[in-house]
C-alpha cells in the first residue's frame, strides 16, 4: 500500500491449497467438467475456511484451465476479491491484456453461483463469451445469506446480446449443497 | 503473477503524477470540491495520457481524501481497472477492511462520470454512503465512445435503497468536456 491510496498487492490473492488441489494441465472438455471445477473451488473454499463459498474458473477453448477464482473478501479485506473477479484478474494478468478473447479464441467462465451485481458488470467487459452458472441467486441468499444485489431485469438477455453466452442450473443441487454447508456454519458476512 | 492465475500486483496502480498533482493535505468540505476533484483527476489523466477519461476520489465525513483513482485499464492490461475501482481497493487497503463505513463514519465517492455496470455493482458492497456523479453515462457514450453497460432500471433507486445516496449532474459541463477532449483524440478503447 503505497501512501496515495494505490492498490499495490504483495497479498497472495489464491490461498496456498489451490496448487495441490488444481490440475492445472487437466483438459476440461465439456460443461460438466468446467462447472464442476467451479463448485469444488468452493467446496474447498468452505472446508480450509479461507473465503465465502464461491469458486470460479477461466477456461480456454482447449478446455484449458487459464486462471480460477475463489472468494477471498475476509481474507484480504476487499469487497472486490470475489471468486470471479480473482479468476478475471488473474486471467488477464496471465494473457496479459484487458479482453480475453482479443486473440480470437473464446473464454467461459464458470462459476458456482449467479454472479452478483459486481461480478455480473465485470463479466460484460472482460472478454469472456461464455458464462456457465450452477446456484442461482435466490440459492445463494437463501442458503448463505447473502444479498446477490441489484441487477438488470434480463440479466441474461443483456449478456447475450453482448455476446455473451449464459447456461444456469447447472449441478445446481451440487453448488446449494456447498452453500447449504456454510450456511449451517453461520452464514454471510459480505 | 504465480503460475495458479493469482493476482500479485507488483505493477504500482496509479500514474506517478498522482503524487505531485493532488493535495493529500487538503480537507474538501462540500460537493462542489469534492466532485471539482474527481474531474480534475479525470481530465490529468487524459492530459498525461496514463488511461482513459475517468477519475474518481474517496472521501471521509471531515472531507480528507481517502483514496483516489483514475482509468488504468490499458497501462495495466486490466478491464478491472475503471477509476472508481482503483479508488475503492485503495481505500480499502488503506482502512483495512471491506466495508469502508463498518467504523460508524460515512464515506463519499466521487466520480466525473456515472459508474459503469462493473463500478455500479462493486460500489454496492463496498461501504460507500454518498456517490456524487457528474456526466451521465450518455455524456460518456456519446462524447468518448465508451459502452457503459447494463444497469438496473432503477439504478439509483436501487443504490438509495442500500442506504447510498446519489447525487448526479454535478458540475456536469467541466465533466463533458474532459470527456470531449479524449473523444476528440480519437475516443473510447474499453
Amino acid at each position: 500500500m503505497d501512501e496515495h491510496g494505490g492498490m499495490d498487492h504483495h497479498v497472495p490473492t489464491l490461498p496456498a491449497w489451490i496448487a495441490e488441489s488444481v490440475d492445472f494441465s487437466r483438459i476440461f472438455r465439456d460443461t460438466e467438467a468446467r462447472i464442476a471445477l467451479a463448485i469444488r473451488l468452493a467446496r474447498w473454499n468452505v472446508d480450509h475456511a479461507s473465503g465465502g463459498p464461491f469458486g470460479a474458473a477461466i477456461f480456454d477453448d482447449d478446455g484449458r484451465v487459464v486462471a480460477v477464482g475463489v472468494n477471498r473478501v475476509e481474507p484480504l479485506k476487499s469487497s472486490l476479491a470475489h471468486a470471479e473477479i480473482v479468476a478475471l484478474a488473474g486471467a488477464q494478468q496471465k494473457l496479459g491484456r484487458a479482453r480475453l478473447d482479443e486473440d480470437g479464441r473464446r473464454y467461459t467462465l464458470a462459476s458456482s453461483s449467479q454472479p452478483c451485481c459486481q461480478c455480473y458488470g465485470a463479466i460484460v467487459w472482460a472478454g469472456i463469451n461464455e458464462l456457465l452458472v450452477a446456484a442461482r441467486s435466490e440459492d445463494t441468499e437463501s442458503l448463505a445469506g447473502f444479498d446477490e444485489g441489484p441487477l438488470p431485469a434480463d440479466w441474461m438477455g443483456e449478456l447475450e446480446r453482448r455476446g455473451i453466452r449464459v447456461q444456469r442450473d447447472l449441478r445446481r443441487e451440487d453448488a446449494r449443497a456447498v452453500l447449504a454447508k456454510y450456511g449451517a456454519r453461520g452464514g454471510a458476512r459480505y
